[in-house]
């Protein structure tokens, strides 16, 4: 019987027993593991707990359900490739210069018959593409001259308010006038950042880093303070510290739940001392959660403003990653800077377009989004594992790449030798778009690095590409 | 007949000869106009040229179409009062503070039950409400996956398509790879202010001019320099050029084609002469076309980027005040500022949603937009006229009052002594919305001034509502 007195949860108990039966070769690659109901008895857990267990095993790869018949263990590829180091940005605050790098990339990401690895997009076979549509559709029959008016800030309140109830489970209770609705989570960061900044200011963030945030840092004339990352844990919160007390920061801006491009997952207890951090100094933390219902992990991870007693973290989000990037639908929680966001969301869009506020609303409350990320999760963590597969199977051994805890993109370490800029070059050239490291440093660091994104269904075309790369890679290194 | 070798278009001559004959008591109020048939042969024009005349006229409020029964003289309504004269703002660039201002207008524009005197916005009930919508359903059932993807700058390209066909009509000719799509006209504005200035940039623009550009200047850390307006022709173009000797402005804004508030449209000689001064000082210039299509008179004004031979102009305008303002499409015509704007973009809000543009895009090609705008023009023309007629009968004699060209705001003069910031307190009390005149200014100028937005049909909750506001200001002067 495991001992429940333990602090980790009782699936990841019963997960791990099953993780150690599987790596002792009890359990066999192809050997059907005990039903959900035998492990509940085995284990002495509920029913909910096992199946909790066996979904956890499933998002890391380790087992695989198989229709009508039960979970089986799926032949371990385990990933001989290390995790890339902890990063070691540089400690002096520079400007930013990413913009034209992340106009190509979103060129490629509009040319047809181009391998998707660059952009982090969902693909649309993973998005409920009918559904939604009949939604808004149905909607806008309905909705006479609601859906052309203005939603002026804070925007609809059917939708605030299926997101208010929906941050229960972040470990938060945000009420819907917490929220205000903007143009996806691209719109929340920049007026976050335009809320408590003026230009020359110093804006600590993680390295590396999701390169639209650099992009807006840069266009709003702000200077990049980057703080080291670890590739599991997230922000090195010594360095966050060190740095708050040497530098005059004016906000610091992190992605708590699974990086971009790290896939990290900061832990609760890292969670709660970066809120103290910020909260001693007095300096507004704008979290992005844009991935945080990617969780690979049986529970959706808390938001680190569930920490703030002060109304100092502005928690910004979108539905770009789960259900539909075209409708453009974000939301800001932006604590005591409520009314500066709401004033400047005037200046910078005026209102968000109603139409697709409610659709999105519509399918939150009574369109399956839980049982729709359920499938997501899955497939991406599933789409991970083929992607680093291949790349392991083909890459020259010093690459390093990452375990993510979720999302869906990978970091690949390739030889130091090799330039990931001129890679980025050569593999469009051959139809493959992939994100070079650059782009996540405002010193442009991570000049060995590539994203590549996973968000697209494994294929023959995605086979063959990861082999093109492979031979681009080795013929530079 | 008619001496065509006049410069004034033939219709104009034709309109200005029936007009005589209205002033002279030949035709009376309530008497039947010749009939367009018959007018044609008489003035020995065209029956198109004739129907131009009649509409001009029925546009100015002297005629007006009776159902299967031809054209009428109305009842003369000669406003008394005087018009304003020409602003005289403040000599020196200054720093603004409108944005609390903005933000109870647009709390005010979404109160139940409360007389839309105050924000610029279209009646719904002016709005092709039923068949756009449809249009957007039945694209959002069509478009599959299209529908949920991104519009990556510069958007949908039938959207930009449709906009550089009709852009033959401002006197220019746009192709569909000069625009990128935007969030409404708020967005173009604040990308172009963005790509040409850094904070501290002085901008000149008109005094008095639209509460939101003053936002977007201080929100942007930039500085105001306030060109005086006439109320009939616009800008004072002298005063731009002493202001561009005498000072170093990093960009020029303005609205040729009816400014809000005055409703001012500069002339073609102008419009050319202001592209002269800005080309000749390599100082780019923001133009602000949103009202374009409202005009009353019978002819599409041009705009001032059709003498633009440098790329120095950008031009703005959307769908906002003609179709559908939550649908929140807007477009920017950058010039050679192109690349810069794109690159902004995806800092301000990554994308526009894509299927609300489609639907634009389907309504301006193929639901008879032309027809639409001839509908709300005269509605607009004629909302004007009684709105102005209602505060002629009741408000003091030394209220002056602008005779706007085109769009569907009135600026009001009140006595000297009336503080327009606690009449629009005291009127919203009363459940009246007005904006008060110091939001048009950056100095906060105009503080005996109102607009009064005619974008709602007349009521008898207007005429009301007109009654208060004047037994106030009466009270007050």
């Amino acid at each position: 019987m495991i001992d429940s007195a333990q602090p980790t949860a009782l699936y990841e108990q019963v997960a791990h027993e099953l993780e150690k039966q599987i790596h002792s070769g009890t359990l066999r690659p192809g050997d059907r593991v005990p039903s959900v109901r035998r492990a509940s008895e085995q284990h002495r857990v509920s029913v909910t707990t096992a199946v909790q267990a066996y979904l956890s095993l499933e998002n890391r790869g380790l087992i695989e359900a198989r229709p009508k018949s039960g979970f089986y263990v799926r032949v371990p590829r385990r990933l001989q490739f290390l995790e890339p180091k902890t990063s070691r940005p540089s400690k002096a605050a520079t400007s930013v210069g990413v913009a034209s790098l992340q106009s190509r990339l979103a060129d490629a990401s509009q040319m047809p018959g181009v391998v998707p690895f660059g952009a982090a997009l969902p693909s649309p076979e993973l998005l409920p593409v009918t559904k939604l549509n009949r939604m808004l559709a149905s909607i806008a029959r309905r909705s006479g001259a609601r859906g052309l008016s203005y939603d002026m800030p804070s925007g609809a309140e059917t939708l605030r308010r299926e997101v208010a109830r929906r941050s229960l489970d972040w470990g938060t209770n945000l009420t819907p006038d917490d929220f205000i609705t903007t143009c996806g989570a691209t719109e929340a960061l920049a007026l976050c950042l335009r809320a408590v900044t003026k230009p020359g200011d110093v804006v600590a963030l993680e390295s590396p880093t999701y390169f639209g945030v650099l992009h807006a840092v840069e266009a709003f004339g702000l200077k990049a303070l980057e703080i080291p990352m670890h590739p599991r844990t997230g922000m090195d919160l010594d360095a966050l510290e060190l740095a708050l007390k040497k530098h005059r920061i004016a906000v610091c801006l992190t992605v708590p739940n699974f990086n971009n491009p790290l896939g990290s997952l900061m832990p609760d207890e890292h969670k709660r001392r970066l809120v103290d951090l910020v909260t001693r100094r007095d300096v507004p933390l704008i979290e992005d959660d844009i991935y945080g219902d990617l969780h690979f992990g049986a529970e959706r991870p808390r938001v680190a403003q569930s920490y703030d007693k002060s109304g100092l973290v502005m928690l910004c989000s979108s539905f770009s990653k789960t259900l539909a990037p075209g409708y453009r639908v974000g939301w800001v929680a932006p604590g005591r800077f409520y009314e500066k966001v709401k004033s400047l969301k005037l200046t910078s869009t005026m209102a968000t377009a109603t139409l697709p506020e409610l659709a999105i609303a519509e399918f939150v409350a009574n369109g399956g989004y839980d049982a729709h990320l359920r499938g997501i999760r899955r497939t991406y963590a599933e789409q991970i594992q083929r992607v680093s597969h291949a790349i392991e199977e083909s890459f020259p051994p010093e690459t390093t790449i990452t375990r993510p805890s979720g999302g869906f993109v990978l970091w690949v370490g390739l030889p130091p030798n090799v330039s990931a800029l001129k890679l980025h070059e050569r593999a469009l050239a051959e139809k493959i778009s992939i994100a070079p490291g650059p782009m996540f440093s405002a010193k442009q660091q991570f000049g060995n690095f590539i994203r590549v994104s996973c968000g697209h269904p494994w294929s023959s075309a995605a086979e063959r590409a990861i082999g093109v790369l492979s031979y681009l890679v080795k013929r530079m290194s």
